[in-house]
C-alpha cells in the first residue's frame, strides 16, 4: 500500500558515524515526547537523565526511558560533571523543566562543554537570556532551542516560498496560537497546569510566554522578518488568574510590515490552533497546525493550492527531506520533533567533526532565537503595564 | 430531487395585502443585486427610480430594472415630490449612491415620509448621521440600513445561540473581513473604485467604513453586546493611497469583554473573508461569510457541531423562516439580501397599518445601527491619528 | 463592500428586445423555486398558469405568483389553446407536475407552438419519451429539460476543464447523489412524499429517476462521454417502501471508461450530496454541490488547486457570464436555476427571430437529454431486474 | 504549550516487565517505518533480522535498524532456529517481504514458536492461507498482521460508535481507497514498483490486494459485518499492465447489508484517499484518512458532529489508551502503526505468560483476518473472470 517515499541520496541527512548520546534534564510528558522523537530520527539514544531532584525517584521514572539505573542522577550539577567526563559521556542533554530552571541547567551543561537543546521560554528574564547567549558563545556549544513548529514540512515549505519571492514584498502578517483547555472552571488548581499561572516559576507570563512565543517564531521563521516593536493588551478571560490566559498583540516587523497576534487558552474548540497568514504584494500563503500537512497558497489570479508534502507536487527538496511517509499518509507533531532532532544532530556532529554548521541542511532555532522570545516577552510586559503602548524589542 | 421544505404557515412571514413599491435612488451593481432581492422576496416591485443625475440616462438605465420611462427621474428630490404626491407612489427608497450622497437622498425621503432602506455607511460623518436619525423619528418613517450579513440564516442561528446562553458568558470577540481585490498594481486608478478612495466621496476611511463597518455590526449583532472603545492602526499595505486598505483594532465590548478587527483588501486569497469568532465561558462559535451554511459550534468537552439551515437539525424555527431551499441545497448572498428585503417589506407594512414593528419577526438593522456603524468610523480614525491609543464610540 | 464584479459587455447575453412570458403547469414549491429563477434572469415575467386541476384553487394560488386571476386556468389543455391564440400570450410553459403528467402536459403546449421546459424525468416510459422527442422535432419548438445542475457556474468550468484537455484522457468517472431526508420512520406516509414512491405516478424508480438522473446528466455533461452500458442494484435500505430507495451502479461510458454511480435517500449526513470526481490520464477534478463554489482541481505532480468563479482566477469567460455576484460572495442553487432560465431565453429568443440556438452561448439540456434519461433509468430497472447484469442503453 | 495528556493510570496498557526482543525479515522502506513504531511504542527493541538474501547485505542494511551484526542473517530459515535457541532470543517476527514470500517466512518461524507479526495479503493463495493459520493454530502463537489502518484512533472511535447502536441498524456501507502514484507515465518500469505488478510475486492482484484489502478489512472492523458476497470489475485505466490498476464492487455484508468498494492508483489528487462511509436506520459516520483525525458523525436531526481524538470531547476511553499528544497536535501514521505494535506486544507478553489475549485491551488484526482478505481477493478475482457475477466468499 505504502508508496515507497522515492528516496534520492544525494537529498538525505549525512550519516552519522555514531549514533549520539542524549541526556535528559526534567522528565516530564513532554520528555517523553522529545525523547520518542529522538529516537524516530534514527540518530540518538537516550542514555542518561537528572528526571527528578530525588535521586531514587530519578531512577524509577529513568525506567520510562530505558536509562540504565547507573546514569539516572538526582543533581543535574552532578549530571554534567560525571557525564562530561565519561569516555562515552552524553553528547548533548535535553533541558525540560519548568521554565525558571531552565538558565542554571543550560549553564552547568554549557560549563561541561556539552551541547544544549533547550526548551521555549529560554529564560525567565532577558538578563538570564542574555547571560546564557554569552556563555554559550564563550564555549562555543551547539545551542538549540525547541521552537518545533518550525520544523513541520509545511513550514518549513511556507518559508520557502516567501524567500523565493512568488509572494512579492510582505506587506501584513497575521498570526494566531489559540487553544481552549483553560476553559474548564478550577482548572488552574490542577496540580500539573498550577507553575503555568505562577509567576515564580512560570516567568512574568503564562499565555504569552509558552504559546505566544511560539506564535511569534513561526512568523519571523516563516517571513525572515524580524518582530521589531509592539502593542500588547493582556486578558484574563476566564477564572480569575494570577497571570494572563489571553493577550492580543499588534506588531510591526522589519520594513514596517505590519500585523496581529492573538493567542488565548479560552477559544472553546480551538485545541492546536496556531495559525499563520502572510500577505504580499502578488499572493498570500496560509497555515493552521490543525491541519499542518495542507499549506495554502493564493498567487492572486490564479486558482487557489493547497501544497502537501511529499514527492514533489510543489515540495522542495530540502523539505523533502523531512519527510517520513509517502503522500496522503499523514505525519504529524512528534514527527516535527523528530525533524528537530535530526537536524539537531547535524549541527552537534559537526562541532564534534570541527566543522561549521552545514547552513544548508539545518534551520533548527539556535539561542539567539531564543533571546529574541525573551525580548518579545519584556516588551508585552512593558506594553501590556502601559496600557498597551508601543514598545521596542530593543527597548 | 429537490425535498420541499417543509412549511410551517405558522411560522412564515405575514402576507402582505399587495405587493410594496420600491424606488431606487443609485443605479450600479449594487442597485441590481438589491433589485433582485428585492423581487426575490416575492414582497416588492419595483416602480420607479433616480438611476443617474441626467434624465435621459436615468431612463436608459431604467430599462435594465423593467421601470417605466414616465417613473424614471433625473432629481431625486423632484422624484421624492412626485411619488409621495402619487396615488400609487412608491412605498420606500433604496439608497445606493456613493456614501456622501446618502444624507441628501434619504433626507428628502424622510421629507416626504417615505420608507428607507440605506447602504452603509449611513453618512460621511456623525453630525449628518445623528441629523437623518432625528428627522427619521421625528417623521416615523421605518429607515432601515442594509447590513445584509445579518441576514445570512447561520448568522441568525448564531445570535440566537449566543442569546440561548449555551456558550456561557461571552469572553472575547474577533472578527475580520479580507478581501484581495485591491492587490493588481494600479487598480486604485480603476474608475470604479476610484471613489472609494477618495475622501470627499468615501469619507474619511475607505476600508473601515466600507468593509470594517460590516464586521463591527456582525459582532454586535451576533454577540448582542455594543462596542465601547477601540484602538486602531490603519495601514496602506499595497500601491500609495490617499485612504487606508488595512487597519487593525483592539476593542472593548460592553461588560468589557476584549476583541479584535483586522480587515484589508489586500489579503491574497481572501474574498469574501468575513469570519467571527465568539468563545464563552462553556463554549464558542465560528462563521465564515465564504462558507455562509455552515456553522460551527463548539461546546467545551462535546464533540464539534456544525449547523446547516433548513429543516431542524438544530436550526431554529425564527432562522428556518429565512431559508428558501431544502437542506443541502445551497444559497448565498442574494437570499440573504432577499431576507433583509423581506423583513423591510414586514416593517413598512406594519408602519401601514399602523402598527408596531413586530419584534419577533423582525431584526433588520436600523437607522441606530447605521449610527453606531458612524461612531465606529469616528472612533476608528480618531484613534489612528492619535498613535492607536483607545477612544471610546460616545467621546 | 461589494467589488462590482466586472462587466465587459462582449461577454454578457445579448439583451432581449422584451421580457419573454412565461406560463406554468404545476404550481409546487418546486416551480416557485424556478418562477423566482426565471425572474432573477431578468428575462421572464410570469403571466399564466394551471396551477391546479380545480380553476378556484388554481386563480387562488395564482396569487402567490402574481398571476392575473384571468389567466390562471384550472385545465392546462384550454390553457394552451387559449395562450396560443392571444397576440401577448405566454413564449414558453414551464411543466412542474408529477413525473406521469408530463408527457400530455408537454405535447399539449408542443401542439400549440409554445416553447417548454420541463422537468426531469423527461416521462415514466421510453416510448412516450421518443414520441414527445419526435413531436418536439416536428414542431420545431425549443424544449429544454431541468437538469439544473448543470448550470452551477463551477460545473460549467469543469467541463471546460475537461474539453480542455488538461486532464488527458479520461480514464474513470465517479458520481453519487446521497440525501438523506427519507431517514425518517413513516417519512413515506408524508402526503408531498408518497407520490414519490407510487410507481402508477413516480414510474418504475423513485431514487433513480428523481435524483440518479441527476447525477448521470452531471457524469455526461462534465465529461462529454455518453453512459453506454450499466450494471444496477436496487435496495430498499430503510423501512419497506415499494420503490427503491438506494440504488448502486457500475458504468460504462464512451471509449469504454469505466465508472460508478451511488444514491441513496438514507445517507445520514447527506443533504445534497451530489459529487462528482473525473480521472484523467495527467489529472483528476472533483465536484460537490455542497461546497457548490469551489472546484478541486488536480494535475499529477503540481500543487492541488481549487477554483473559485468570478472574476478571472482561473474562471473562463463563458463561465463568468453565469457569475452574478463578486468573488468570495456565494450563491447557490436559485442563481444556478436562473442561469438556466437565462441560456433557455436565448434559445427561444432565437426561435422567435428564426435563428439557430448559438451554440457559444447556450449549453441547457435538451429533450434529447431528457430522452436519455429515460433510457438510463430503463436500462437500470431491466438490468436489477435480471440480477444486476449489464444493460445497454440502447438495448 | 502542550497540554499534558492526562493520563489515567487506569486507562494504559499493562507495563511490560521487560522490553519485547522483535525481528525482522524483509527490510524496506515499510520494515523501516513498522521499526520506528515499534520503538515508539516503548515496548519493542529490533534485535536481529534477515534483511537480504545476501548475508552481507544484510549486516550492511543492519546498521539502518541498529542490529548487531551478528544477528543479521541471510536466511531466514536460519534464523528462525537460532533465535528460537538463543536465551534472549527474539519474542516476535516482523515479516515484511514481498506477498509469495509470506508463507515460508511466517511457517518457518511459527515452527519455530515464534510470535509472527505479517503484512498484508497474507498469502498469494487462499490455500497458503488455511494452512499458515492452521499452522499457527496448532502452534498456539500469536499471529497478527499488519491491517494498520484500524489503528488510527477515530477508526477505533467509528467502531465503538458503531457498536453502541446509536446509529441504529447498519444499512449500507461505501468504501474506497484511492491512490495517483501510477499516474506517471512509464511508473510500472521503476523496480520497486515492478514486483507489485507480477504476479509471480504479487499474487493474482495488485491494486486489490494491496489497498483493497486494507479498505474491505476497514469496513469490516468498524461496521462489525463480515462481508459475505461481492461483484467485483478489474479495469486497467493508465498505461498497459499485467495486473489490474483499478476495481469497483458492489459488496453484500452479513445481515444482507449492501455496500460498494471503489479502489484505484490512477485517481489523481487522491493520495492516501481511505475513506469509510457507514450509513444506519439513525444516523452516519465518515472517516478519510487525509484527515485522519476527524471522525465524523451525523445523528438524523441533530446538527453534523466532529469528533476529534484526545481528552475527552466525545471519545472513549479505550480509544484515549492509543493516542500519544494533548488535542490538536497532530498524529499520523506512524502513531497508527505504534498502537500496532503496543497491541501486538500485549497480546505477546499475554502468552509469554500463559494468559489468554486480554479482549478489552486488544483489537489487533489476527491471521484469522488475514485469510478473511485472502478470500476477498480470490473471490474478487473469480468474479471479475466470470464478468463481474456474484461470488460467495466462503464459495
Amino acid at each position: 500500500m505504502l508508496l515507497p517515499k522515492e528516496i534520492n541520496p544525494d537529498n538525505e541527512y549525512p550519516r552519522l558515524s555514531r549514533p549520539l548520546r542524549l541526556g535528559i534534564v526534567g522528565g516530564g510528558r513532554i520528555a517523553q515526547t522529545q525523547s520518542l522523537a529522538a529516537s524516530m530520527s534514527g540518530r540518538w539514544t537516550v542514555v542518561a537523565g537528572a528526571l527528578s531532584s530525588d535521586e531514587k525517584k530519578s531512577k524509577e521514572r529513568g525506567r520510562d526511558f530505558n536509562i540504565n539505573a547507573d546514569r539516572c542522577y538526582g543533581d543535574f550539577q552532578l549530571m554534567a560533571e560525571i557525564e562530561s567526563s565519561k569516555n562515552e559521556g552524553i553528547d548533548a542533554v535535553m533541558v525540560t523543566t519548568p521554565n525558571h530552571l531552565h538558565r542554571d541547567v543550560a549553564a552547568a551543561f554549557i560549563a561541561a562543554g556539552i551541547d544544549v537543546i533547550c526548551d521555549k521560554p529560554l529564560t525567565n528574564t532577558l538578563a538570564d537570556a542574555l547571560d546564557l547567549e554569552q556563555r554559550a558563545q564563550d564555549s562555543g556549544v551547539v545551542f538549540a532551542v525547541s521552537y518545533v513548529m518550525s520544523c513541520y514540512p509545511m513550514v518549513r515549505q511556507a518559508r520557502e516560498i516567501v524567500a523565493s519571492g512568488v509572494l512579492g514584498q510582505i506587506n501584513q502578517i497575521h498570526v494566531e496560537f489559540l487553544q481552549d483547555w483553560m476553559v474548564p472552571e478550577g482548572i488552574e488548581e490542577n496540580p500539573h497546569i498550577k507553575w503555568r499561572l505562577d509567576p515564580a516559576r512560570s516567568g512574568p507570563t503564562s499565555c504569552v510566554g509558552d504559546i505566544g512565543t511560539h506564535a511569534i517564531h513561526l512568523a519571523q521563521f516563516v517571513s525572515g522578518l524580524d518582530l521589531e516593536r509592539l502593542k500588547a493588551d493582556f486578558h484574563v478571560c476566564g477564572a480569575p488568574k494570577r497571570l494572563e490566559d489571553t493577550a492580543f498583540m499588534t506588531l510591526e516587523f522589519a520594513d514596517q510590515v505590519p500585523g496581529t497576534l492573538i493567542t488565548s487558552r479560552l477559544a472553546s474548540g480551538n485545541r492546536g490552533g496556531l495559525r499563520l497568514r502572510v500577505f504580499g504584494e502578488l499572493g498570500g500563503l496560509e497555515w493552521d497546525m490543525e491541519n499542518c500537512e495542507r499549506l495554502k497558497l493564493n498567487i492572486f489570479g490564479k486558482p487557489d493550492q493547497v501544497i502537501t508534502r511529499g514527492n514533489g507536487h510543489g515540495v522542495s527538496p530540502s523539505v523533502e527531506r523531512l519527510v517520513r511517509t509517502g503522500r496522503g499518509f499523514p505525519e504529524g507533531l512528534i514527527e516535527a520533533w523528530a525533524n528537530l532532532y535530526t537536524e539537531f544532530s547535524v549541527s552537534v556532529a559537526a562541532r564534534r567533526d570541527r566543522r561549521a554548521i552545514p547552513a544548508d541542511l539545518v534551520a533548527h532555532p539556535l539561542i539567539s532565537d531564543g533571546v529574541k522570545g525573551v525580548r518579545f516577552i519584556e516588551a508585552a510586559v512593558a506594553s501590556n503595564e502601559r496600557g498597551g503602548t508601543w514598545i521596542s524589542l530593543d527597548h
